[in-house]
């Protein structure tokens, strides 16, 4: 556990960049503010003048100027190629250097994944790193992840992506020791490719020293009814899922609106005296609530934040970075990973990759 | 256009078989009488007396005895070794002889994708056969395939999913030409698998003279958003998506409800007076009005019927299986191949595999 800490912020990244930033540490630093310092990346005029507009950012928040940004269109190798004086490269290098603990960004995902990488390479044995998040369902929330940093994932992968998604939801929802799903097109042993199989016949002989509990595969439905914690998946399953599942709730809330505009007045005033549990509902599935994807496994904590987030948004994020580092999160994967290296199946993963 | 036609029934298929099985051929007989001909297969005794209560199923039904029946639960390599006896079996093998133009069953999926490929064999140039169905979405509804038939699949097979897909949508949903998207990661040309990419290549180069419009890459949410008519992904991405989508409407009417039982009296009310709101929102995405997939690719029609439907979803399904025999949905599909045999690059993939 650690004490103090200082964390890196890119000023630049974000669709309502850098208001948005700003007003959400304003938020972040209404408590908790003796332990944290924020290092804000970006221009040095535009900041001073938007910071000073909040008087509690004075104490905890030091600008440090970086006269590039990243565009929200770039192409990663490009924005690795010509970006090295942006917000988000500076601010990931304060990491690198030590003179931050963690670094958060809501700017270009594939640019901030490639500059993560790149300038503090993953967790000594970890092979890839996997975006990492949480999303509601009925008991609770899942953490999900990779969702989306690979396109392809071997098994060595998807058991490595199970000891970070478990320490995860260990930091973040607090679950003493999650239960872990590798997701497959049945729950029966001989189903899914074979990637999967392998990893799960890895995870199963690792069984109880680890910092989790294995269950063995889940379906896709698991994910909205909370069977269990953390779901493990490759990054091209896990991205369609999750824009499959935003989509579908897009797509509910757009039918129900329209079928209470197609109906009788009485539908009418009933939706409207029915406005505080639908807010219930909405306060539940709020994105902003949850917000704050790790990319796990990076040597560093690098948290991302959506980049339509609004402050309060922004300020959860900020809380899950400031947890990550204070809960020291890469350390339990590195524990684990030792559990893991005494295993026979694990070190011949590992061995072949 | 075929204007006569024979369809086999597997009586004995679906959670609630064969009662709903024979309401749903009740149902399916009130219009439409003339030219279709269904064999129902199962234990003779018990057919004929549930048969014998509806008083329009005289005319059109015959049923044909099998004695054996496959299990919901039985492996589908077992099915295919020990169930040749069955109403399953047999309903297949009416198409094979030529004694019926299509199949039906609400039986284990596995089985009869198994029995069918075995015993009917692909369409000739078809390498693997998908899971077709529809699902609704903003503007109406989606072809979505494959669902799980394979746990991988090639480029050359996302190439005929296209095909098989597009017929799909021109048949069951009249769609002229319709739009096909490829499901990926990213809607950028050098994103996701190697194999997607691929498959985008040849489906740009055929182009305008194959019976659908090909968009390119589409992304998760577009499966909610109607982006497009068809969406082509392998059969893993498919079925959890899928099944994360049905979750997700679980999860989402789950939270509505307990946000009700847990507000003031005038929201319970709200709901109380929006019931005719809601009830047309659960209409719109009542999985029975769209039930029924095409196992596509196979040579011959057969269509499973989701297992848990009642006797309105059964009929659905019925219709479904009598409008692929007679707008000759397989002939569409080999149109395309043969279009799609003169592109070079089609050409190789068939090489390569």
């Amino acid at each position: 556990m650690k004490d103090k800490y200082t964390v890196a912020v890119d000023g630049f990244g974000g669709d309502e960049a850098p208001d948005v930033v700003i007003e959400g540490l304003s938020r972040a630093l209404k408590k908790n503010t003796d332990n944290v310092k924020f290092l804000l990346f970006g221009d040095y005029g535009i900041l001073k003048s938007k910071v000073d507009k909040y008087s509690n950012l004075a104490k905890n928040v030091e600008i440090v100027h970086a006269e590039d940004v990243v565009s929200a269109d770039m192409k990663p190798s490009d924005a690795v190629r010509k970006c090295r004086k942006s917000s988000m490269w500076q601010a990931i290098d304060a990491v690198k250097s030590g003179v931050a603990d963690g670094v958060i960004s809501a700017g270009n995902t594939g640019a901030l994944m490639a500059m993560a990488t790149i300038s503090l390479r993953t967790i000594p044995g970890i092979h890839r790193p996997a975006i990492t998040t949480i999303i509601p369902n009925l008991k609770g929330y899942s953490t999900v992840l990779d969702l989306g940093a690979n396109a392809e994932s071997s098994s060595r992968n998807l058991v490595e992506f199970a000891v970070m998604g478990s320490a995860y939801s260990r930091v973040r929802l607090g679950v003493t020791k999650p239960v872990v799903g590798l997701l497959n097109i049945g729950s029966e042993n001989n189903k899914g490719r074979e990637e999967i199989r392998e990893a799960a016949n890895v995870l199963k002989e690792a069984g109880s020293d680890l910092g989790f509990e294995f269950k063995g595969f889940v379906e896709g439905f698991d994910i909205g009814s909370g069977t269990v914690d953390v779901i493990v998946t490759d990054g091209f399953t896990g991205n369609v899922t999750l824009k499959a599942i935003e989509g579908t709730s897009k797509f509910i809330s757009n039918v129900l609106r329209e079928a209470v505009l197609d109906s009788s007045i009485l539908a009418k005033i009933g939706y409207f005296l029915m406005r505080p549990a639908i807010q219930k509902m909405k306060d539940k599935v709020d994105p902003r609530i949850y917000n704050g994807a790790l990319l796990a496994g990076v040597n560093g904590v690098v948290v991302k934040s959506h980049g339509g987030t609004d402050a309060l948004g922004y300020s959860v994020a900020l809380k899950a970075v400031t947890d990550f580092i204070r809960f020291e999160i890469n350390e339990m994967i590195k524990k684990d990973l030792e559990e893991l290296g005494e295993t026979e199946n694990y070190y011949a993963l590992v061995a072949e990759s």
